[in-house]
């Protein structure tokens, strides 16, 4: 029997000699470079490959062979018992196919924390000082003529819905930056949460009281629209929706709406339910920031996270469990 | 004799009714509404006011008669014995004028720091994380397609160029929300500086150390022309210049040399040479964002800073020494 393989399923952009150093001990490394297309992956590359083991997975494989669904999951060898994918989200694998295939799933959640966080502060501060807006008004060469009054976030009230890591970091810098108040919406209260972070209940409660919404709850079925038309009316009148989950827990249609009646005071989007495509509306509201999903797009970030993916499957060769086990 | 009265010189945007409140009891207050150009204000306005005591001044007034120069501090009324400006930053006033005329005059430091070290802060993550020209190559309809590596800001070392309490505000944010290493220049050590913000006693020293140089002294004759074509190549290759003093304290065509030779990794700039009129090639370098002067900018910071303001005139007319004096 020839050597375990391990799959690298997406593109490497810095940890390229780590995936030597880390995995190569484990297995013989595939690539996914020579692979075109879904069919091609099913038909040609996997008969060529059936004793993978481990898979490094990256969300840049789906321009390639799709995201790993049930279709992809069940055409997967018999011989795979790991999938580390690199990023927080793994919304893109069904985890459920993996269950029922005894494949272990892990995610690399700390490692974006902060970088994530910086995004959302980053939407936060353009949303309340209507920066985005300034410069595209200065960028038309119209200084800042017709630009409306913009606000300080200090002292304004934070809700995060989805309390963990990444909302835990912008909590924390909200509150020592600008003294802001914070609340937060998960379904059970965080044990580690500060004192300072104050539970609420439910959703609408959040949503009444907060000065600016701030989305950090992964995609599941029962996050898809989450915050939909109701949402928006329960919000405050000026509110500001800050999203770097995902573009689908958001209703876009009723976002839509909102900014068009001018309940929300504007809006900070990394994500989007279609990436890479932006519907083409939310261009025309200039108090809508738009980031084309930047969250962890850093060479620091992007490297820690490779490198804890890889680590994740190590994890796994070394004892049987995978490291950061999601599924 | 008739009661003192006291000119407003400039637009008041939010604290239209503390005019009253706060100015009328010490005089009749005057507005240069009516007034269009600095030859109506010195032949026609100034004539039929003999007596005015006290100027609220902002910086909105030199559209219409222009800065407070030596000409126009001279063409005042002998009565004038107090000027309150309605910003930090007051070169547009002649304060050696003023001095020589007896004229007492203010700023209004501390009500602005929060809200330019805001701005500071968001151009400084726009900078490492290259979010502004992520958002126009979004809105290009590009998503994320050559964009370049960006940074996180974490653990990265900030460089206060003039350490007060706008400097001071951003380096307690940036050590906070990014575990940033802080050092500062200015003439003299800061004795209320933290301890941790560590003083470099020479301009080089600091641009050879830091990532990210943010200016935040006044400008005056010797800060003009400060951050020239000899400091850009004191800064590391990479290294990142937010500016959201005064336009003049850089050699612009020395940072667009270094922008262009890519010695300089991005560029934040809220303040021009002549604004508000901007360099027309600053637009075409998708890596530094670019604001319109939009420092403190904010219904909560501009009604603060007029009602700061106005109080320095208040403490003039009780006490005979106005606030904040600084000339």
């Amino acid at each position: 029997m020839s050597r375990p393989k391990i799959l690298v399923s997406g593109h490497i952009a810095w940890a390229n000699k780590e995936v030597y150093e880390l995995l190569e001990p484990f297995g013989d490394i595939v690539w996914l470079d020579g692979v075109p297309t879904r069919n091609d992956f099913k038909n040609v590359f996997l008969p060529q490959h059936p004793n993978i083991v481990g898979i490094y997975r990256h969300n840049s494989s789906s321009d390639r062979i799709g995201v790993y669904d049930k279709e992809l999951v069940d055409m997967l060898p018999s011989s795979v018992k790991f999938i580390a994918h690199n990023g927080a989200g793994y919304d893109q694998i069904d985890v459920a196919a993996c269950r029922a295939r005894g494949i272990q799933v892990s995610n690399t959640p700390g490692a974006v924390d902060t970088a994530t966080a910086t995004t959302a502060l980053y939407l936060l501060i353009s949303c309340f000082r209507q920066f985005a807006k300034a410069e595209l008004n200065a960028r038309a060469r119209n200084w800042k003529n017709g630009l409306l009054p913009a606000h300080d976030p200090d002292g304004k009230i934070l809700g995060i819905v989805g309390y963990g890591g990444i909302g835990g970091v912008l909590a924390q810098r909200c509150r020592d930056s600008f003294g802001m108040k914070v609340i937060y919406y998960n379904p059970r209260p965080r044990t580690d949460a500060p004192a300072w972070a104050e539970y609420r209940p439910t959703l609408v409660q959040l949503l009444k009281e907060a000065d600016v919404v701030s989305l950090h709850c992964p995609l599941r079925e029962e996050t898809r629209g989450l915050i939909g038309a109701t949402e928006f009316e329960q919000m405050k009148k000026g509110a500001i929706l800050i999203n770097t989950a995902r573009g689908a827990v958001v209703d876009e249609k009723a976002m839509i709406g909102a900014l068009k009646s001018g309940h929300l005071y504007a809006a900070g989007l990394d994500v989007y339910p279609s990436e890479p495509h932006i519907t083409e509306e939310l261009y025309s509201f200039p108090n809508v920031t738009l980031l084309p999903h930047m969250g962890t797009e850093t060479e620091e970030s992007q490297k820690s996270m490779e490198v804890a993916a890889m680590k994740c499957l190590v994890k796994a060769f070394e004892t049987g469990e995978i490291g950061n086990r999601v599924a």
